[in-house]
């Protein structure tokens, strides 16, 4: 089988935007499609990856939508969901949508209109995902990340203030991104003295609800010159699920499925975790950027705090993560994130990224569902 | 490429059913892993199609629960939305599962719990698929088939009494199938007297809402005796858009993507109209059974209101439609049926289909999202 090609790839500002999902959507569709020079009508699929227009919107049968507003009408259309992890799932499926055969050129675009409903509301859409058990208690993700946090700093000796410290690093690159939703520097004083949310985590220990999308565009290699001369591609991909009930699971600072999503795309890629050169990873909560740096295999269980603390995943680092800013200071529109982090390993690998640029032939995106519940990993290349 | 086959499948009574979604998935998961006796933790993938269960019961990430409660936690999961068409959209992305290699054992459920809420509620939601032009002007999709159903009767000449035996043959067939909604006879007069809805159709030109699920069981074909002797093949596979504002189209009275989808199937499958034995159509009111026949090059543009007459899509006649019994009585939950179609050929091209059985090779699905806004259309086999 050929490998599958990026030959273009778009992202709109991310932040509290006066548009609906399905305007969102085309812009960052439109914006893809002219990335790469291509007729919107020589598409054959063009996935969408949204988890909750109808819940948020009333709006249903939006890749329709997107595709009449493409003009793309005719190209084959379907959402994809899983819950915060919709991007990556939608990675994942114009992947196998390309690598089957059934399409020689595919159109992913998540995007997410979230700014309008209340926080409350917003939450309450996606606590929906968890188990009902769970639901009726009153849990919701940010409460089990508090737990988690607790766990995690109790068991690995690590200070509260190396979770400060994601913030710091992942707001530091943000502002570097001018498609960023808080383009600010934060310093640790700033995270340790923010209102608490969910005991240790405080209002900096979170991402922000946002309004935004990004698009990408897939083909097989061989015919990915026709496009462009700058390409990268799907070296390896991944998907596992992890327990729905999360007291269910023997660690709860281990993600199973990010253990397992990972070891099929480094398999499918012939690479392991010390060949990765830079990474976007779902900090949604600054606990996660720990959990799944050490569930990738980048650090020893317990380690990855350790790394933020000594500056390897800086910017300069031996691993940076998240130069994009991250979901913490880019911004989390559900079904637009798991496609914004291959956005910004495009822009890296083909050394695009401006100010953010780091040294890199290979990226590595994780995407997380619910707290963990589903997870992809994609690894990507520039050695075409 | 090797071939996709299809090892087992199951559905679930359709109806008014006293469970939510998650025991319908549930339900027919367990019953299609059980036809082919395999292991849920054997599962690489499970898909879910279904449109709208954040609407219809406030819940998200079905899929996590679904592989919960089946005991495959580990394996990857998706939801697949395209309105009405998510079933067969779900048949699509299980065959592109395991014809691009992602996976070798992939699980297909779709369901809809509809039946807890009112029916202008159910049609609301269904409703917000189309363009807001035409949903703000009140245009439901049953208005849609209204207009078209008028235009079809004066351009073709057709009568009326043709459209009201579309659902007395399906209600005929349904009497044999033990899952069906609707159990009982109907003849041409009861068509004729029910109350008018959109105007010239009346009640019993239109579907049900329905609470139900069904699901297929993937794997490449080189693997399929280790599963049983017993399976089918897609033969081939294909999906595309029409416009997503109805009153573009050039003529209203042709399905462009039912045209284009089956085209590609056809043109994977190797095969034709002529060689399709027995075919299961989206029959969500009576007037698109013939639109489909004759988009799919069954029947010539304007004659497939002769070929009901004349009894040629009966059981016994020389291509049956809708031994099932078709949305009309079987009942349609919207991402079960394009799912619970494939389980039908499923049964017909084993000759497990009992009462209903009818002399076949070749079986083609066709499910359509939206007012044919969105289709996809698969053609099996037996032929292993």
């Amino acid at each position: 089988m050929s490998r599958v090609a990026l030959v273009g790839a778009s992202m709109t500002e991310f932040g509290d935007r006066d548009a609906w999902v399905r305007e969102l959507l085309a812009e960052a569709g439109d914006a893809a499609l002219a990335d790469a020079g291509v007729d919107p009508n020589d598409l054959d699929h063009l996935y969408v990856s949204n988890m909750a227009s109808g819940e948020f919107e009333g709006q249903t049968g939006v890749p329709n939508a997107l595709a009449h507003d493409l003009g793309a009408i005719g190209a084959y259309t379907q959402r994809v969901d899983q819950t915060s992890a919709s991007g990556g799932a939608g990675v994942y499926a114009a992947w196998q949508s390309v690598a089957s055969g059934a399409s020689d050129l595919t159109l992913l675009v998540g995007g997410e209109k979230m700014t309008h409903e209340t926080t409350a509301n917003a939450t309450d859409v996606i606590a929906s995902l968890t188990h009902p058990v769970e639901y009726k208690h009153g849990v919701t993700l940010p409460s089990f990340a508090g737990l988690t946090a607790r766990k995690y700093l109790d068991e690995y000796d690590a200070p509260r203030e190396s979770l400060a410290k994601v913030a710091v690093k992942n707001h530091e690159n943000g502002l570097d991104n001018p498609h960023a939703q808080f383009r600010k520097e934060v310093d640790v004083e700033t995270v340790m003295d923010s209102p608490i949310v969910a005991d240790p985590l405080r209002l900096y220990d979170f991402c922000p609800i946002t309004d935004g999308s990004a698009a990408l565009l897939f083909c097989p290699e061989e015919v990915a010159s026709e496009y462009t001369d700058d390409y990268v591609v799907v070296e390896g991909i991944g998907g596992a699920t992890d327990t729905h009930v999360v007291h269910e699971r023997e660690d709860p600072t281990t993600m199973q499925g990010v253990v397992d999503s990972s070891d099929q795309a480094y398999e499918m890629a012939g690479l392991g975790p010390d060949d990765v050169d830079v990474a976007e990873l779902h900090d949604m909560f600054t606990i996660l950027e720990f959990l799944q740096s050490e569930d990738l295999g980048f650090f020893e269980k317990g380690e990855g705090w350790k790394a933020v603390e000594e500056g390897v995943t800086d910017r300069d680092g031996d691993l940076p993560i998240n130069t994009s800013g991250g979901l913490k200071s880019k911004g989390h529109p559900l079904g637009a994130s798991g496609v914004a982090q291959v956005y910004e390993l495009y822009k890296q690998l083909l050394g695009d990224a401006g100010a953010r640029q780091v040294d890199c032939e290979v990226g590595l995106a994780c995407n997380v569902g619910g707290f963990g519940n589903c997870v992809t990993t994609t690894v990507l290349s520039n050695d075409v």
